[in-house]
């Protein structure tokens, strides 16, 4: 048989799902498991929202529907998004796709030619350095210095990453896995250096209505920036309907024009009666994405207290996103692991906490010498949040 | 603003949407139409299925699922696709999609390197030839001869055509536009040519079980061949699940891995909750899908019936598909007509008949010298049909 394409092997994963496998395996052994691996969400789409689903099946929306989207959904999208962004959107700015992350693949096919250059949040979501090169392109990394309040862009290196070469900036404000916010002046000199060379952004801005204190803000609303950036929204994470997969782009007319061609393309279009039941999301009410958000904010607070609690665990309390990303460098040392991965494998057999490391986000760079790991709240109670984590504690006390 | 890349100057699309366009600008000035354009079915999805999917989602099926689709699903396609075709195949075998259509690009670009040859029917579905160009390919279009009973692959041709570059051919026995179907004996030679040289071979099943009499056999059936064959299945035709997008690939499994880790790149997952409302789908109660068989076949009945009776069109029976590809060359001819775009066109503001033409399938081959229209009977009641027929009939028997 002749071989598979070349390309695949540029192709890389979520490697995450081996967490997910490893934690099943444990946990079918009768071991308890704390499943902080899970990017997802533990909690049920609202019902009037899958009301509108089935009202949408029962008016015989089972049919092929435009790929961007039906006009109702990009109407509802370019209000909502335009209007918590303070930029003027139309319909036609809108492409609706099978969730969020399509929108990676589809505007990085459409920016970027092959030997380009495009950089990217590391540690950032691990999709985003699979499809730049799996396209041909070289990721370029941007790195994160620790704050006293979070992460910091170091603006000074990716100043310097920058090449005639350089096509593309993704940016990922509310940041996956080490909820990064900018400081509205990191957000502009970000906005400044695209401008200045002329790059293509994406904004990912999956968490941008995950929060639980402050207000987010879009790099797509400073001046010069709407024309150049697509920001990539999702459904996912506001809304709880992370498996309904309904998302979009929001793009310069010019881009959008090509993510719709590619959405013909690719897969016709997105689940019709879906997109009514987006339509709910959007304008009906909002009751249950604050309720959502007010358990979130308790499991946050919850797990925040109990970390900084564990001896050679560090962490600052992040304003969005349902992600923590603590430094345990002191605590791998007391324990004598040197390896991260190792030491999450460990602490699954030791107590049963299942969770993701810097590892699944990206490849190391050099010169890092600090370890990290990270705990997503989403899909966990608070009680397990409590038992876990105090579990944590007493095998690190007790080394 | 950078330019876009390059590649979008190899993407080609679905320039039907053209022809719905025309045809619901023509209606909104007032006309009535006849809709033979659309490859939509105007028959609700069963409500077992639909019942399936509410209680997926409230037994809580709507988070993540796995990128090559749940379990019980991808057994369920496995047994169904496997026993229909006489072949023994495992969930392993299946990746789960949002619809059939991603299966085109993502074996293109499991099996494809720039610049090989890929075989693909014309006319045939406008995105394989989109795609394998769009991939850095070269789409190498093989043709087909009418005979008595409808089309046969030209065989010759297609052996001419094999060069050592040749990669993978795509095959769509039960043919969309022309409702081609082949006969054992070139079927069998289709599957030699592709064991000869060594082809990867996309199987194109998306009309597998839309037929009124006979069998349907895959290729991936005859000997040699389940290893080198990816199929397309869709719950689209079968099952009026369209709107839904939800297909598979059943393939090698060193494919199938492959598909999945683009899955998981490309979209993370298909829609958890429709997933479970395809296993209603392929297990539950089979009456819908055999009344709506009934129905699409006194559709077919009608409409062959009045084609032929129209001075200048020609069509066979097809005993599959929903649609007829008549040969309206003559009709054409007494119109005045050289262009069959001009002659659609003119059909549709002389008579409210809007369609597809041969031009909307794969560009034109050198040669040709028969003019095709493509009559789509899903989305059309049999009263309509007679109706648009009817008038087509008067208006060309006037001229």
């Amino acid at each position: 048989m002749q071989n598979l394409a070349h390309r695949l092997e540029r192709l890389g994963t979520e490697t995450a799902f081996s967490v997910a496998q490893a934690a099943a395996a444990w946990k079918a052994q009768g071991n308890t498991v704390f499943p902080f691996h899970l990017g997802d969400i533990n909690i049920p789409t609202a019902p009037n929202i899958i009301e509108a689903m089935n009202r949408a099946i029962a008016d015989g929306h089972t049919g092929y529907c435009p790929g961007p989207g039906i006009p109702q959904l990009r109407e509802a999208l370019a209000e909502d998004i335009g209007s918590r962004r303070g930029i003027t959107f139309g319909p036609d700015n809108v492409v609706v796709m099978t969730g969020g992350k399509p929108v990676i693949t589809k505007f990085l096919q459409a920016v970027m030619n092959p030997g380009e250059e495009v950089l990217y949040p590391n540690p950032g979501f691990p999709i985003y350095e699979s499809q730049i090169e799996y396209l041909g392109g070289t990721a370029v990394p941007y790195r994160y210095v620790p704050t006293e309040s979070g992460f910091a862009i170091d603006l000074d290196q990716i100043r310097a990453s920058i090449t005639p070469n350089t096509t593309a900036i993704i940016y990922n404000d509310l940041q996956n896995p080490i909820s990064a916010e900018s400081t509205a002046a990191e957000r502009e000199a970000v906005a400044k250096l695209a401008i200045e060379h002329d790059l293509w952004v994406l904004s990912d801005e999956a968490y941008f209505e995950t929060r639980y204190e402050g207000v987010s803000s879009s790099i797509a609303a400073l001046p010069g920036m709407a024309e150049r950036t697509v920001i990539l929204y999702t459904f996912s994470k506001k809304f709880a309907m992370t498996g309904s997969r309904l998302g979009c782009a929001v793009a310069p007319l010019q881009i959008a024009q090509v993510l719709s061609k590619l959405n013909t393309n690719d897969e016709s279009c997105t689940t019709h009666y879906v997109q009514w039941a987006g339509i709910e999301a959007l304008r009906g009410p909002q009751d249950s994405v604050q309720s959502m958000l007010d358990v979130l904010k308790g499991r946050r607070d919850a797990a925040c207290e109990l970390v900084n609690a564990i001896p050679g665990f560090q962490v600052a309390v992040p304003q969005s996103t349902f992600y923590l990303f603590p430094d345990v460098t002191e605590a791998m040392e007391r324990l004598g692991h040197s390896a991260v991965g190792d030491f999450a494998t460990a602490a699954l057999h030791n107590t049963g906490m299942s969770f993701c490391t810097r590892e699944h986000f990206g490849r190391r760079l050099a010169g890092e010498d600090r370890q990290y790991i990270r705990l997503a709240y989403s899909g966990i109670e608070t009680a397990d949040i409590r038992l876990g984590l105090g579990r944590l504690r007493e095998w690190i006390e007790s080394a």
